[in-house]
């Protein structure tokens, strides 16, 4: 394939083509870890070099890759194991972000990261509001429909998108939605680029609704006797707060420790308390309601649970971020215990506590020594079903995480209707899952969807 | 087309296949009135019989066009003036309204009234957040991706639509989505349905997200002395009551007269003042924030735009569904007073009172007799821009009505990048505006994506 990668070091100049094997290693891999091995990587500025870049990959019949940031957990910002694949890297398309404040937008490119959106967008007091670990970006973000912890709320990546600017395989750039808030014109075609992982084309720049910062947030960790009952105290926490509830977690109890031994200075939310399962709720103020008003309110509606017998054995509340903080260490903690068996799954609200009872029993009779650290969004459904294979074990077997997975996936499926893929999306990581557990009806029918934008084969993930 | 009508009789029963005039008359309408000319209309009880009932119509190369409640405004639940075109009514897609209030979610039929979902909802402390003052089917909504005057907050129909079910036009069932939170595990296909119009195929059923029903509400009137001031106010509320903002509303003077002259009792809100432009907003609370916090809480925030040469001369704050009333007189109140050329538009809120003013001085400049009654959705830039040929004026010009539309949009689409249709869908009455206005290349796309669902060829909405 020495012609392709001359042809696009003409095109894009060797500056922006990357053939070096150590260069080259740090792009096969992602959030998850190694994946791969691409024939080049290549850089471009424009949507225009884009185009140009996959008229090139076509004619020699080379796959294109799209790859955001790199902090995918499916393997879709990768190449295959072929080496013949072409990773296009998004990360130069960057450019302005031009926000519009009194139409609540922002108009990106591509490349730009999200923590560089809410810089920009912070200026005006508005953010968008999806809540992750990583710092993804925002083509990635659209290509894998990024969902998070404040689903709940404020719904995933599609909600926000109003316009992208797209190139098709063939070369073709474009532009699809507008940024008005309300628009039925025409049918909406910038659906099928969103969460289908560059199987239609390469998402180059995007206009995305921005959200009011909320001026106050407060969050309370609570200690519970059983996990059985988070759904409960989840549905009470709606009726009660409404609109200002913007996060409700859940965390085993395997979990939070593995945060806490990992990370130094992490302070135990309940040092006195040997809880059964951990759930934490966020509520987010306005010039109504303040810290001191949420704090209030929050230990008022927690107090009849807290009672002799109630669900809730301790409580604290915060407004410091000390709560987010041990939360988002949960996947580094899991990650310093051995290795990890990741399975992204969702079903239905209240299923959620049975179909977690299910899986423990199913994992612990079939692989005593797999250790569940799960964590997850009981407000949406959505529950990091992950499992640990000890350091102190030496490898895991070969087979065991493609083995676990398929057996939790089945349950999931088969059993709750769920989903085995909640937000991380399909990937090459998943894609056999997808061809055993999608109806083929739908799978044939995607595929002719796919087909009319001459897309690639493969599904694909950015990054 | 006595054999098609004799097959579909021999399919559905007599009762079910409507012929006689009188009736198809009725079913010759919709919510902005009369259009086109059935042959007939059928009304199957099941997915399967809308399916045979397809199928007997594409063996006849007969259209068949979906109608739901018949309240929509762009002709698309209406035949054409063919008189070859077979009306599918779906009323008859009932059944019981099942809810799943763990998950927050309904599954209905698509001839399901929003009324009767709601009511069914309410039981269990949710609704479905979209406003409108008719009472569409839950299909209707889909196949036009209503919006209302709650979109500030809680978004389009779209938003809501977790699964539906569908009958190609080859008289496929396909069942798409499900109703989990998150799922990315294959290309979301039902988003080709939802604001498609019946295009793509013909909706029988879906599962809804609902939400909770707020515990209080409370409005405020806002008599303004200028229109261009409404958008920094709401900006000012978006930033000071961030998610307790429901909806923000704008109404000239002329359509809140309409509305009081035309509906005995309503009372006016501003018996005093001589506004010239009303703003109302309606904040939504919960166990935190009741009634009389969001009172205090509106009286504070109006308070510094209230003082002399302040944007704000009076202002009226009501928990008792006054202002509402009001608000949805309007559009009875416009119709009393003559022939109603009615622009459904909307662009960036930025933009909203300027693309107004350029409106209102085009107009005055080119038909000095009709009279504007403008009123919308100021939050989410969506305008009802309508206008009025007096009943004393006698029958209105004809084409007078093309003429202006075809101006206003021109000047909203070319000047503003705005939309033609941002609420009410393209359907017959705006289907050479689409054509004129909607990019080629938007429109070869849609083509091709709707022919991959073996769909009729003409841009139809369910009313």
């Amino acid at each position: 394939m020495e012609p392709l990668i001359a042809a696009l070091t003409a095109l894009l100049g060797p500056k922006h083509v990357i053939v070096d094997p150590p260069d080259l290693a740090g792009l096969a891999r992602d959030g998850r870890g190694a994946f791969g091995r691409p024939l080049c990587a290549v850089r471009p500025a424009t949507a225009a070099l884009v185009a140009d870049a996959l008229r090139l990959c076509g004619d020699f019949s080379a796959v294109a890759v799209p790859r955001g940031a790199g902090t995918g957990l499916s393997g879709g910002g990768c190449a295959d194991d072929s080496g013949s694949q072409v990773v296009i890297l998004t990360d130069g398309l960057g450019g302005a972000i031009e926000i519009d404040a009194a139409n609540r937008t922002a108009t990106v490119g591509a490349g730009v990261r999200l923590s560089a959106l809410n810089a920009a967008a912070r200026d005006h007091g508005l953010f968008l509001p999806i809540d992750l670990g990583a710092d993804p970006s925002i083509g990635g973000m659209i290509a894998t429909n990024t969902g998070g912890a404040r689903l709940l709320l404020h719904g995933d990546m599609r909600r926000h998108v109003r316009a992208i600017e797209v190139v098709l395989n063939d070369g073709e750039i474009v532009q699809l939605g507008s940024p008005l808030w309300k628009d039925n014109s025409a049918l909406d075609l910038k659906q099928m680029f969103i969460g289908a992982g560059g199987t239609t084309g390469i998402v180059t720049g995007a206009t995305i609704a921005l959200t009011p910062l909320p001026r106050h947030q407060v969050t309370a960790m609570l200690a519970l006797a059983d996990a059985r009952s988070a759904v409960d105290l989840l549905l009470s926490a709606e009726s009660h707060f409404g609109t200002l509830l913007t996060a409700f977690e859940g965390m085993s109890m395997a979990a939070v420790q593995a945060a806490l031994d990992h990370v130094p200075g992490l302070a135990s939310p309940f040092p006195h308390a040997q809880p059964g399962y951990v759930a934490m709720l966020e509520l987010s103020g306005n010039a109504v309601c303040d810290t001191a008003t949420l704090e209030t309110a929050l230990a008022e509606w927690c107090a009849p649970f807290l009672q002799e017998e109630g669900p809730v054995i301790d409580a604290v509340v915060d407004s410091g971020g000390r709560h987010w903080a041990v939360r988002h260490a949960i996947t580094e903690g899991i990650r310093s215990r051995g290795s990890v068996i990741a399975c992204d799954i969702a079903v239905r609200r209240g299923d959620i506590m049975a179909c977690r009872a299910h899986l423990l029993t199913e994992v612990a009779a079939r692989w005593p020594d797999l250790a569940v650290h799960d964590f997850g969004h009981i407000g949406d459904g959505g529950l990091h079903f992950n499992l640990v294979w000890p350091h102190q074990l030496g490898a895991a077997p070969t087979g065991l995480a493609e083995a676990v997975r398929t057996c939790v996936f089945d349950i999931v499926v088969r059993h709750y209707g769920g989903s085995f893929s909640a937000e991380h999306g399909v990937g090459p990581r998943n894609i056999d899952h997808y061809r055993r557990l999608v109806p083929t009806s739908i799978q044939t029918l995607s595929t002719r969807i796919t087909d009319q934008f001459s897309a690639p084969n493969a599904i694909l993930e950015q990054g």
